[in-house]
C-alpha cells in the first residue's frame, strides 16, 4: 500500500505491505486524512516518532461490527489491563500507544489497523469531509468535558489557528462573551462569519480580566500571554503541546491563586453530534486537498502559513 | 514604639511612631508574631516590600467593635469598591496592600494597623501561642476550599516545614491516604506522631500515582518532583511562592492532562475553628521564641535549617 512514513526526522513516500491487525484490531481502508499541527510538531521530532504519521482519518472498516460502515477511531490505543484502564482512564493508559504517533502507524495510508473499541460510525448526514474533523473537535468539546462553562463567562481563546477555530465554535456554544485572539485576519474573518468577537494580538486586550484563557497558538509565546490576561481565581486552558521547556515567573500562579488544566483528547461521541447538529462548521477550514499519491506536498503545505486543514485524500467511498 | 523593618535589603530593629489607622482601621496592639518563610523571602528581595514586616499575628483590639478582644488579622487590605472586591474576591484586589508584605506595615512591632473588617476574635479556648498560626492555618484550608478532596484520594505533600506540616494535618482529616514527602527526619518525626505516614526525598516513591500532589518545599525543584508524581488528570496544588522564574517542560501538563491549581491565603474562620477543635495541633511546631528586642535574632534563626516555627513575643496579655 502507499503510506506516508517518518523515518529519521525526513519523511518519504513509501509502498509498503498492508498493516497486520493486532488481537482486538479491526483493519479500516482509508477515505480521507487530516494534517494536524502535531504531525508537523513529530516531523520535528516531538516524541521521536518513526513510522506511518496520520491520526486524523474516516475510513470504512473491513471486519468487525461495524464493517462496511463509515468510521473515525479515536487515536489512544490502550491496554485496558493496567490500573489506570481500569478507572475508566483508557486515553492515559501508561502502556498505550497512538495512532501515528506512538509506537503505531497512522492513517497517511491506504490501510491502517485500529482497536474495534476505538471505532465510532460515521452517521450518514455527516459528510467525509466533515467527519475527517471528529478528532480535533473532540479536543475542543473535552474542555467543556474538564471545566465548568457557564454564559457569563469571559472567554479568550489564544491563536485563530485549526485548534482555535473549532475550540471557539464550541465554547460559542456555551458562553455569551467568546473573543479569539490571533495574528491573521482572514482566519479571524472566518470566525466573524459565525458571529464570535475578534481582535488582533497587536490590539489592546483587557489585562486580566478573562475568566478562562484557552491556549491554542502553538508556540511557547502561548502560556505567558494567557497569564497575562486571565483574571485573579481564573483558569487557564493548555492545549498547546510544543517540544523543549517554558521559562515563566511561577509567583503570579499562587498570588493570583490561577487553575492551569492541561487538556488534550476529547469525547467522538459528543464531536459527532456537534458536527451533525451544525453546532461546529469546518468546511470553511479546509485550505487545500492533496491526493495520498501526493501526500509529502500535503505536509509542505500545512506548514506554510496562513493555512487551515489540508486534507489527504486516500480513497473514495 | 519597637519595629522590625526592611529597607534597602536590609532589616534593622528601630524605634519609630505608633502607626496611624487609616478610615476603615483599627489599632491594634501586638501580642505575639510568627515568622513565615515570606518574610525570609522578602528580605531576599521578594515583592521589593520596605516597611515594618510579621504578617502572622495575634493582638489586642483597641477600638472598634471588637475592642479589648484579642484578635487575629486577615492580611490582605482590599479596596472594597473595585469590580474584583464587589465579586467578592477581596484577597485578589488589584488595589490591595497586604499587612507587612505590600505597601502596608506588618506586625513586628508594638502597633499595628488593621482594617476592621479584617479582624476576627479568637475564642477564648484558643491560647496565643495557638492564635499566631492561624494565618498558616487557614492558607491549609485554602486547599479544600479550591478543589474537592475525597477520603480516598492519594494525597502527597511535598515538604515537611512549616506550611507543609499544617496542610499535612488539614488534608488527614479529609483524606485517609496522605503522605509527606521530607528532607528531615526530625520534622517527619512529628507528623509521624500525628499519624500521618512520611518518606524521605531519597527513598523511592511511588511515581505517577497521587491524586494530589501540595507543593510546599518552598524550593524551585518542587514543581519539578510534584511531576513525577502526579498522575494522570491529577492535581497539583502549589503553595510555593518563590521569587525567579521556572523553567520545565510543559508537554507533560498537556498529555497527562494534569491541573496545577495556585493556592495562596485562606479562611481565618475556618482555621480558628480547626484550631479550636484541636483538629491542627501547632505546638509542635514552635522551634524557639524571640522578645521582640531580639526580633533580628528570630529572623536569623528562622534561616537556619531545621526550624519549624519561631515566634515573636511583643507583649503580654
Amino acid at each position: 500500500m502507499r503510506a506516508i512514513v517518518l523515518e529519521d526526522d525526513a519523511v518519504y513516500q513509501e509502498s509498503r505491505p498492508d498493516p497486520v491487525p493486532a488481537p482486538g484490531e479491526v483493519m479500516v481502508r482509508v477515505l480521507q486524512a487530516g494534517v494536524c499541527e502535531t504531525d508537523l510538531q513529530l516531523i520535528k521530532g516531538y516524541m521521536g516518532f518513526r513510522g506511518v504519521l496520520g491520526h486524523e482519518f474516516v475510513g470504512v472498516a473491513e471486519s468487525g461490527p461495524l464493517q462496511g460502515r463509515r468510521v473515525v477511531g479515536e487515536i489512544n490505543c490502550a491496554c485496558q489491563s493496567c490500573a489506570t484502564c481500569k478507572a475508566g482512564l483508557q486515553s492515559h493508559c501508561p502502556n498505550r500507544s497512538v495512532l501515528g504517533i506512538l509506537n503505531h502507524d497512522g492513517a497517511f495510508a491506504d490501510r491502517i489497523a485500529v482497536p474495534q473499541v476505538n471505532l465510532h460510525a460515521v452517521p450518514d448526514s455527516i459528510s467525509t469531509d466533515v467527519a475527517v474533523f471528529t478528532e480535533p473537535v473532540a479536543a475542543a468539546y473535552q474542555i467543556p468535558a474538564q471545566i465548568p462553562i457557564s454564559r457569563s463567562d469571559r472567554i479568550v481563546v489564544l491563536g485563530d489557528g485549526r485548534l482555535g477555530n473549532l475550540c471557539a465554535q464550541v465554547l460559542a456554544g456555551l458562553s455569551d462573551h467568546v473573543t479569539v485572539v490571533g495574528k491573521h485576519p482572514e482566519k479571524l474573518a472566518l470566525l466573524q462569519a459565525r458571529g464570535i468577537a475578534t481582535a488582533l494580538v497587536r490590539d489592546a486586550i483587557g489585562e486580566r480580566l478573562a475568566d478562562i484563557v484557552v491556549e491554542c497558538t502553538g508556540s511557547d509565546s502561548g502560556l505567558p500571554a494567557a497569564l497575562r490576561l486571565v483574571r485573579p481565581r481564573g483558569t487557564i486552558v493548555l492545549k498547546t503541546t510544543v517540544a523543549g521547556t517554558q521559562t515563566l515567573p511561577w509567583a503570579p500562579f499562587v498570588i493570583d491563586e490561577v487553575t492551569l488544566v492541561g487538556s488534550r483528547c476529547g469525547p467522538f461521541d459528543r464531536a459527532l453530534d456537534g458536527l451533525a447538529r451544525g453546532h461546529v462548521d469546518v468546511l470553511p477550514l479546509i485550505s487545500d486537498r492533496f491526493d495520498l499519491s501526493h501526500g509529502l506536498a500535503a505536509l509542505q503545505r500545512a506548514q506554510v502559513r496562513p493555512v487551515l486543514k489540508v486534507l489527504v485524500d486516500v480513497a473514495r467511498q
